[in-house]
C-alpha cells in the first residue's frame, strides 16, 4: 500500500505543479479505456457467470480492482459515451433526447464541439490518441473521433444493427449500407463482423507499440456483445453459453491480447487500463441478450440492471492487486480521473460530472463519490444517495413497455437489497424526503443542452 | 497438472489396493466439509455479490476450484442434509416426504440406521469423525451424529428458528427451548446464538488440532445464515448488506480459521476442504434472506435457484487453483468422493448416486455427471440432462404458493439461460422426449423408502 500510495502521490504532484513546463515533469501514465457494448452487470466469470469463461478479465481484476458499484451516465448507447468522454451528464451537452434516444444513420447532429472530451484534453496534455471500435457520438465530419480530439479513427461509427436491412417501417429511404471508416473515410461497407473484434485488436496493439513511448489514450469502444452478434472461427461454437459467450469470450481475448502488449513493451506499471460496459443488457433480446446478474432489469431501464455494469481498473504496482471495492464510481469519472493523472486542468466554464476515482484506486474503501444521476432522456428518473435510491418514474424495457409514475417516489436501500425487491418509503420517510431534496436542488440547478438527437424529417 | 495427477493417483492406488494391510498403504487425505444453511448461489463475493465481502473463502476459490453448478440433493434441510451424508437420494431412505418436508422438534423419526454415512464409511478406514453444528437428521438418541458415526458432536440439533415462540398455531404442546448438544446431551438451552459460529469454529480448531496425526473427517454444517440472524460482536454491524451480510461474513471467518489450522499444522496439502450449502436462500424472508444471483428462485423449489448453490474445493497441491468448473456436481457425489479417498468400499448392497469427483478436481473441463434429479418429497419434479432442464411441476416459493402442474414439461436450456427464463420445449420436441424417456425410467426403478419424517399427533 504504501508503495503504491508514493507512485500514485508522485503522479498526482506532476498535476499540482502542471504548469506546462512538461519537461520536468515525470511522465505521465497511459490510460487505455475498453468499453464493451451492451454487457450486462452477470456476463463475466468474476461477477459470477456460470457458464460464460472469462480468463482474461478474471485475471485483469484479481490483478486490479473490480468495482461492484459502477455506473453509466445513461442506459442506452449515445449519451452513455457522450458521459464518459466528458465527464457530464449527457443532458447538459444536449446528448439526451426524449423521443430520439441514440444516434441513427440519418442523424445529422452528434457530440457538440465544444464539448471537451477525454482525448482531447490528453492531446493537449502530449497523448498520442486513438478511439478504435463503435464511435456513435455523431457520424457527420464535425462530429468523428479525429474532431474531438483523437489522433486517429478506426471502426463502425454507430450500433452494427443499423444496416439496411433494419431500416424501421415508414422511412423514406433504406439506412445507407453499415460502414467500416478509418479517421473520416468509409473503407469499407458492410464489414464481415466476425472479424471485427479480431481487427479492433489488432489495431488496438499496433497503436500501443507504435506509441510505447510516448503518453497515449486509447480508447476501445467494441462492437459486441451488442446484436446481432458474431464471433470469429477461433471463437464461434466454443462457450457452452452459445453465442453470446462466444462474442464475451472473444472480447475477453481480445483484452487479454492488449494487456499482454502492455506487459511485454514494459508498459503495465506505467498504463492505467479500465475495462467496462455502457449500459446493462438487452433483455428483450432474449438468448441473444446478456445477464444484469442478481440486479433487476436492463438496458434502457433505470433499474440497477440498466445502468450499473461490470468495472475493472488495472496498473499494476499503483492499484491495489486482487481488491474489489463496493465504491461508489461512473464511466463520468473516468474523465476527471484520465485528466487529473494527465496533469491536465480541469475546464472551469461547465459543470463537471466526474470526480477523481485515484484514491479509490489506492484504497478499496475509500468513497469519492456519494451520488448517482438515472436519467432517461432529460429527465431525472432516480437518484441514489448513499446506499439509498428513490425512482419517480420506473419502466421494465427499452421497448415494449410504458413508463410508471410513482405517485410517491419508490424507495430502495441499494447495499441491503441490491435487486431492488423490497420498496421501504413507509418505513424511512425522512429518508424520502432527504433524497427528494438533493434531487430537486440537482434538477434546478441544471442547464439541459439543445437536443442533438433530432434527426430531419424524422420526428417520432 | 501433472504433479497433481501423480499425486491424486497416488491417493486413488491407495483405494484399489484396500486390502485391509492399511499399514502398507500411504496415509489417505482429511476430509473437511462446511455446509452453510439457506446461503444462496449469489451470497458470496466470488459468486458476484456487490456488498457482502468473503476474502475467505474468495481466497479459498482463488486457491482451489469454483463449481458454478453444483447441486443439493433436495431444495431443504433434512433431505438435503441426508442427501449429503449417504450419497443417496433422500426418497430412498425415507427422508423426503410430501406432507412433512423437514424434522420437526416433536419428530421421533430420523436418519435410518441402515443408512450409511460418509462418517461411518471413513471410520472403518481408521478416521476420527466429528460433527460440529446443525444437524437435522433427527435428535432422538439413535439418530443423533454419535450414532451415525461420528465421534463427536456439538451443536444444536436441528433449525435454529425451532424455538417455544416458533410453535406453530394449534399444537397441544410448544416446541422444547432450543438445545445445543454435546454429544448425546443437552448441555444448554436457548443458547446466545451469537456466540454459535464462534463456538462452532473454535470447536472444529480444536478437533483439527487434537486430530493432526490421524487422517479425520470434519463435517461442520452451520447453523446460519437461516434465520433468524445472529452475529457476534465482532461482526455485527460491519457488513453494508446488513445483518445477513453480517452473518455470512462472521461464516468467511469460520472457513478462515479452518483452512489457517490446517496450513498452521502443515496439513493443506493432505486435507480436502469442500465449503457448500443445504440449499437456495430462503427468499420469502426478505432482506434476511440471501440471494439466488441470477438463478431463479430460492429455496424450497425446483427451479435453479432452491438448489445449485455456491461450492468451493480446496487441496493446494491436488485441486487446480483458482479453477472454476462447470462440470455437474452435486452434494452426493461428496460422499463418493469421499469413500474413494479413503479407500472405502463403496456399499454395494443398495443404490449409490454419488459420483466420485476426484477427475473434476485435476481437471476442470473433466465431466462425470451427465443428469440432475429435482424431487420435492417423494417426487421428481425436474430433471436435468446435459444442459437441458425439464419440469414436470414448479412452485415458486417454499411457503405460500401454490404447485402448478405443467401440461407438457417445460424445457430450458440452462447454460444457454441460466435464469430460466425461456421455455423452448416446441423448438426442441425431440430433447423434451429424450429427457422424458430418461426420467421415467429413472422413476420406474426407484423404490421409496417408508417415510421418516412423519410425526405422531401431527400429520397435517
Amino acid at each position: 500500500m504504501q508503495f503504491r500510495l508514493i507512485l500514485l502521490l508522485l503522479f498526482l504532484l506532476a498535476e499540482c505543479s502542471s504548469n506546462k513546463e512538461a519537461a520536468t515533469r515525470s511522465r505521465p501514465p497511459n490510460i487505455v479505456i475498453i468499453l464493451a457494448d451492451d454487457l450486462g452487470y452477470g456476463d463475466l466469470g468474476t461477477y459470477g457467470h456460470p457458464t460464460i469463461r472469462t480468463p482474461h478479465l478474471d485475471g485483469m481484476a484479481a490483478e486490479g480492482m473490480k468495482f461492484m458499484q459502477f455506473y453509466t451516465g445513461a442506459s442506452v448507447c449515445t449519451p452513455s459515451r457522450s458521459a464518459l468522454l466528458t465527464g457530464r451528464l449527457p443532458v447538459r451537452s444536449g446528448m439526451a433526447d426524449n423521443a430520439i434516444r441514440v444516434i441513427f444513420p440519418p442523424s445529422e447532429g452528434g457530440l457538440p464541439s465544444s464539448e471537451i472530451t477525454i482525448a482531447e484534453a490528453l492531446k493537449k496534455e502530449g497523448y498520442a490518441t486513438a478511439a478504435i471500435g463503435k464511435w456513435h457520438l455523431g457520424h457527420r465530419e464535425e462530429h468523428l473521433p479525429t474532431s474531438q480530439g483523437f489522433d486517429q479513427y478506426f471502426g463502425i461509427p454507430y450500433s452494427n444493427d443499423m444496416s439496411p436491412s433494419m431500416t424501421p417501417q415508414g422511412r423514406a429511404r433504406e439506412y445507407p449500407p453499415l460502414p467500416l471508416m478509418r479517421d473520416a473515410e468509409t473503407i469499407e461497407e458492410e464489414p464481415d463482423q466476425r472479424q471485427i473484434t479480431r481487427r479492433y485488436t489488432e489495431e488496438a496493439v499496433r497503436f500501443i507499440e507504435e506509441n510505447r513511448d510516448g503518453p497515449f489514450f486509447l480508447y476501445v469502444p467494441h462492437t459486441f456483445p451488442h446484436i446481432p452478434l458474431f464471433a470469429s472461427e477461433a471463437f464461434e461454437g466454443n462457450s457452452p453459453r452459445g453465442l453470446y459467450g462466444d462474442v464475451v469470450e472473444e472480447l475477453d481475448w481480445s483484452v487479454g491480447q492488449i494487456l499482454k502488449t502492455l506487459r511485454d513493451y514494459d508498459l503495465a506499471e506505467t498504463t492505467l487500463v479500465v475495462f467496462t460496459s455502457d449500459n446493462g443488457p438487452w433483455l428483450t433480446e432474449h438468448l441473444e441478450g446478456g445477464s444484469a446478474g442478481l440486479l433487476r432489469n436492463g438496458k434502457g431501464t433505470t433499474w440497477e440492471g440498466g445502468m450499473r455494469v461490470p468495472a475493472i481498473a488495472w496498473w499494476p504496482g499503483v492499484i491495489a492487486a486482487g481488491e474489489t471495492t463496493d465504491a461508489l464510481a461512473t464511466t463520468m469519472d473516468l474523465f476527471t480521473t484520465a485528466l487529473s493523472l494527465a496533469g491536465a486542468e480541469l475546464p472551469n466554464d461547465r459543470v463537471i460530472d466526474g470526480i477523481n476515482l485515484s484514491s479509490v484506486f489506492v484504497d478499496a474503501t475509500a468513497n469519492v463519490r456519494d451520488v448517482v444521476h438515472y436519467y432517461r432522456g432529460t429527465r431525472l428518473w432516480a437518484f441514489r444517495k448513499g446506499p439509498w435510491k428513490m425512482h419517480y418514474v420506473t419502466q421494465s424495457a427499452y421497448v415494449g413497455d410504458s413508463p410508471v409514475e410513482q405517485t410517491l417516489p419508490a424507495l430502495f436501500h441499494l447495499d441491503h437489497d441490491p435487486s431492488e425487491r423490497f420498496e421501504v418509503s413507509a418505513e424511512y420517510p425522512d429518508v424520502l424526503v432527504d433524497l427528494q431534496r438533493a434531487a430537486e436542488a440537482h434538477v434546478a440547478t441544471l442547464k439541459p443542452g439543445p437536443s442533438q438527437l433530432k434527426i430531419p424529417a424524422w420526428t417520432e
